[in-house]
């Protein structure tokens, strides 16, 4: 009797345990997303669009992107692709045809990582464009 | 005894539901992690850098930007402001200042939601910059 009393109270707690851990496991998760980006350095890599300008975006997706985040180790929180759509104003040209972005932790420790690979980099820029990228860096602040 | 056991039962299959409800709940919130931005529409109002143009970010982030965000509804997903820090190139000029990005789901939407209020949006505009922003509509491709 008093074994099985000890049993159900193990099972209990275990239980317990469990149950509440998931819950922590749920809200950190909930805190990670939305303090993820604000004080995130992005490094924005802009293609500007012009008349005869192209861009590849299945070799830059594919090849591209993931080698350069590939420099970049812990540092990279997370990259992104987004392809230019319109100026979203009638008659006005559309700005930019796509823009990759990392964000990352510290902007020393991207520059660190990216200098000895600099070379690398551009020489893969005729395989998807032939326009020079413009290069903004901006910090999350909301 | 019969009674005991049928406790038992019910303890560990509620213990076991509990859990696993956990972690689905974990799964389904990294799912919304990494699927939440593909395929979204961001609509991004970027700030040109010039000499003599000025930038309140303050009024920004806590006026402009939340009365914009307030017409769209629940098409927003989420909204997102960068301050612009440098071109990350030597001797090169900052391109923009500062860049706010509605992510939603879709265009049509928003354009619905923000012809009726155009008139206050652009009157606003003094009240925290004095250059005409340039717009992209893009897609998230990752």
């Amino acid at each position: 009797m008093k074994f099985k009393l000890i049993l159900s109270f193990l099972l209990f707690t275990t239980c317990f345990t469990a149950f509440s851990q998931g819950k922590q496991a749920v809200n950190s998760l909930r805190n990670d997303i939305s303090v993820t980006e604000k004080g995130l350095i992005k490094i924005s890599i802009m293609y500007p669009y012009a008349g005869g300008k192209t861009f590849n975006m299945e070799y830059y997706e594919t090849k591209h992107m993931p080698m350069v985040a590939g420099f970049l180790g812990s540092n990279l929180v997370k990259y992104t692709i987004e392809k230019g759509l319109s100026s979203g104003i009638p008659n006005q040209p559309l700005s930019f045809m796509a823009i990759g972005t990392f964000y990352v932790k510290s902007l020393s420790e991207y520059q660190a990582a990216i200098a000895p690979n600099r070379d690398a980099i551009r020489a893969d820029f005729v395989n998807y464009t032939n326009v020079a990228p413009v290069i903004l860096v901006s910090e999350v602040v909301k």
